[in-house]
């Protein structure tokens, strides 16, 4: 696969790309930690133990730093998915897969939406398509496929794709993305693994309910 | 209800309050059209017709004008919420209409999130609380009595009323907050009345099918 060989060739550098790596993943911990994409450059350098010189070396501003995190963030994920795609199993197990590495994701890296809407902020329609097509529709097509795939063989109800999407997408994210109402509503402090497995099992359950086709119709 | 007597004090100012309304109203339909929330006050003054010196009066500055959409785009759909909550209409019903009313608001108001996100940006957390209290408390309050009284008498299943919160908004908003996805991997532009109505069939049953109790069960 294309972006198979691409990875290996960037994870290829050697001493140069451990310091590329150690600043992406001081700046996914920052962002993180600090709730905020606002961290600056020289908090990030310091914090990975690196020449702070090294970031406009390997990512030109803080614009290319924030492209290559979401690049690292969003691609395992995709790739996973891709991966899952072309197995044997239900298109069922399929989707219930999606939903969990899809949570998972946005479990680790708090910050995804906020960093991907601040790259669309101000871009021009050429950039926001180049955007959508190297994060957004690799993930949406490959859910589209899955779900294509399960009303074909009677597994799940005549779904839209692509507001099917949507409301994957936004009830994954939502309670990372809007965390402050889980203190300020339900005086909930932070998101732990327990909370993370409930999360999981709540919304995989109720989602799956929603597209699975009813046991009368099967 | 004070809420309401709240609101009528407001709308009786006269011809002063007509001013204010016809800057808020300017400012919503500048948000949406322009789709981004940096509006300048300008720009507001000279839509809705009115002298830019009376922003200053009636919102102190941007922040205050931010505040006084967001209430009153908000409120509506509260009170509205809590209506529902005390007529003798089955819960299924009434969750239905909440959601429906939900996806209605974001659609009018398609830069609320944004809205919320910005006046939350760098709060302290006695306002984020605050703005969370008036924003977004009672209508997860009122969701969550739907959802019990549902619950008890067997309508639904035993779902968690936090979890659901987060599941129905991000279910709900995802559609309006990153229509961008629409036209650059669904090729769809904006979202007019026909895809409001078949989003509206989508989500409400796709989420209702995961709250509902199993026909089984029942």
């Amino acid at each position: 696969m294309n972006k198979k060989s691409l990875k290996s060739v960037k994870k290829a550098g050697g001493p140069r790309s451990n310091a590329r790596d150690q600043l992406l993943e001081a700046a996914s911990q920052l962002m993180n930690e600090r709730d905020t994409i606002d961290i600056s450059l020289s908090d990030i350098a310091e914090r990975a133990k690196v020449n702070s010189a090294l970031v406009k070396y390997y990512f030109q501003n803080k614009n290319g730093l924030m492209m290559s995190l979401l690049e690292r963030d969003v691609s395992d994920g995709t790739e996973q998915l891709e991966t899952l795609l072309h197995t044997d199993l239900p298109a069922v197990q399929k989707m219930e897969m999606h939903i969990v590495g899809l949570i998972n994701t946005y479990y680790r890296c708090r910050y995804l939406n906020k960093l991907l809407f601040a790259l669309l902020r101000d871009s021009t329609p050429d950039r926001t398509q180049e955007i959508s097509d190297r994060f957004v529709k690799p993930a949406a097509d490959a859910q589209r496929l899955i779900l294509e795939e399960g009303i074909r063989n009677g597994e799940f109800r005549n779904v839209d794709p692509m507001l099917l999407y949507f409301t994957i997408i936004g009830a994954c994210d939502q309670f990372f993305t809007a965390h402050f109402a889980l203190k300020t509503v339900y005086n909930q402090d932070g998101i732990d693994d327990d909370l993370r497995k409930r999360f999981i099992a709540h919304t995989s359950s109720l989602l799956m309910s929603g597209i699975k086709a009813e046991p009368e119709s099967v």
